[in-house]
């Protein structure tokens, strides 16, 4: 029984040889992962129980053969299940040795002592271990070094593979039937908490598996902030609501939202939408391999801009994938070069008046000529729900 | 408008004196934290943002004053609605300087250059922000050294307030409304992987804000595992079926779960429920302050193999509040003593027969004399799904 993603042994194989070419460039031995997505990425481990901050799990990509995981004995059947053969377990919770000397054993096998150990250490990446337990890990293994393994991992990850593109597109699917039923759950009257539970069911109906995700907002003319959990407030005719979800299928995530107006659709806000709908076609227009994630930030910011609206700083879109977010940011000074098969989220913002905002977002993948859009188009007139 | 929990201004007070009394013991001049539990017991910014690992967040608990927050601008709105007063912002991501400039400054205004900074480093804990970022920051605050500050994290969150005994029962009510509703979602011929979405909306519709974790497991004459995501295999006619979910409601989690017999129930099914009720029966009756958590296993398993059971290995409970699972565990060696106000998880199981076993769990609160159910107790008979 496989429980993640319906990918097969050699899609993983794949994706080892994409992490060793850049591993090989960068003169690392062995890449070290803690964090979830990137042990999902390379194995196919797929369990909700990361939500338990009780135990570390290890997977090391050796210079050849298969990767090996070093985890707890309660995840043995479950990583007995995916394409890894080599599994090494201990009975977590162990405080005193949290698989810290299983580990140096199977990275002194996998490194020599003068070698490097790559570790992701940059932007969007976190070490899922006690600090402490990392020291302990670093003067065990002295003298190898550890070094900053986050490239291959990002270079490897952000291109997606047709069967990974497969699966963001049933994510995005699912959750456009959802947003296709918010007319069941929102009207003037609800409470925007029950909205929010009332959508994380209709995700779940339509075939996530669970909903990792799920903010927006709702206020008169606008709404002030997109990362809020719901309050209670009842929806009033005249308000903005925001749905932005990112739920989960198969591992893979949507990230996009949905902007209803309560009631009835002032010009102010019909106005922002057809706005930020456009600058939306703009980037989906735009976007192709080759050019950089600040291109693409400009090409939708100015397209704002030139219809008369004030974008909103920060990024306008990003990577999605295994999480909800990740590299690029679509935003000044980012150069990352856009490449075929990258995932991204299209999202511009404006503001409509001082502490009033709307927010679009769409998910795409890059093609070799273009991209494609993964989630189902909005409407492009802001829908009224009464 | 507060997103989080209804707690005045008074319940965090209270929590950072504990705090500070803990930091005092151990000569730490400030708290550093980057963990979303951490960062929730002391300003009560709840958010489901997390979920992006693009940006870091850091609060700072000085030795006087008030928490300052060091914060994507994204976040500034939200937690402008907290307790928190000093609130700086950057304008994130922005991967050359994520934040650690601003965090740096202000660790200087409350750290002195002979002072220490304690950080969690300790079992349970990570850090929240990329570890290049951490040496950063580490380089440009010497001679300041960071210490473990795990222990005043562990020892004030580990006791809860009435305040959130109150949140923990109530999120533990809404999963028991909706394990009350199991029967009308499983029954033989359901996939199980349609029960778990079907049950997460349950718990939602009884109040869940969200479903952090729902795990469990199906099969004949008993489960192998408890930590898989749902395979879509039909429930038969003598299988064992068991749902453990970590709701969440106003940031607090519960962490139970129940088991059914799928058409009927083979006497060797009845009898592990027997013994694990009767196990958690035992847990729940000896549970008091002053008594350690080796030693609530200890009672716990011999009451598994007195009634002729085979316990499980590892920890037979644990800790909960803000996270699915935290401090202490129910296991041999863990001298943790169990002081009124910690919320246990009582969690016995058992091997049924090789391969295939019996988990039962609930979730208390333990009082000056003994303990409280915050879980609706499960029933003491196995019941069967038709």
């Amino acid at each position: 029984m496989r429980s993640g993603p319906p990918f097969p042994d050699t899609e993983f194989a794949a994706r080892v040889a994409r992490l060793r070419q850049e591993m090989a460039a960068r003169e690392i031995d062995a890449l070290m992962l803690t964090a979830p997505a990137d042990i999902f990425y390379v194995t196919g481990f797929l369990t909700r129980f990361w939500e338990s901050p009780a135990r570390s799990w290890f997977v090391i990509v050796p210079g050849t053969g298969k990767p090996v995981a070093v985890i707890p004995a309660i995840g043995a059947e479950l990583m007995g299940g995916t394409w890894i053969d080599d599994i090494r377990a201990w009975p977590a919770p162990r405080p005193d040795d949290e698989g810290v000397s299983l580990l140096a054993d199977a990275l002194r096998e996998a490194v020599p002592p003068a070698g490097r150990i790559g570790l992701p250490m940059g932007p969007e990446s976190h070490l899922r271990m006690p600090l402490a337990d990392f020291f302990r890990l670093s003067d065990a293994l002295a003298p190898r070094a550890f070094v900053d393994g986050s490239a291959p991992l990002r270079r490897a990850r952000e291109v997606k593979s047709e069967a990974e593109i497969a699966c963001i597109r049933r994510t995005c699917h699912l959750a456009g039937a959802a947003f296709d039923r918010v007319p069941e759950i929102a009207r003037p009257g609800r409470p925007l908490d029950a909205v929010f539970r009332d959508f994380q069911a209709l995700c779940l109906a339509e075939g996530a598996d669970w909903v990792s995700y799920l903010a927006g907002g709702a206020g008169p003319g606008g709404y002030s902030d997109v990362i809020s959990p719901a309050p209670d407030r009842p929806l009033a005719p005249g308000d903005l609501m925001m749905l932005d979800t990112g739920a989960v299928r198969s591992g893979y995530f949507c990230d996009y939202d949905r902007n209803h107006a309560i009631g009835h659709a002032e010009d102010a806000l019909r106005r922002a939408h057809d706005i930020l709908f456009a600058a939306t076609e703009a980037g989906i227009a735009a976007a192709r391999p080759g050019m950089n994630a600040a291109d693409l930030h400009e090409i939708i910011a100015q397209r704002i801009e030139a219809l008369g609206g004030v974008a909103l700083g920060g990024r306008l879109g990003h990577g999605l994938g295994t999480t909800l977010t990740e590299w690029p940011s679509l935003q000044p000074g980012d150069e990352t070069v856009l490449r075929a098969g990258m995932v991204l989220a299209i999202e511009p913002g404006l503001e409509i008046a001082p502490g009033r905002i709307m927010v679009h977002e769409e998910n795409i993948v890059l093609r070799e000529d273009g991209s494609e859009l993964l989630s189902p188009r909005a409407p492009a007139e802001l829908p009224v729900l009464k």
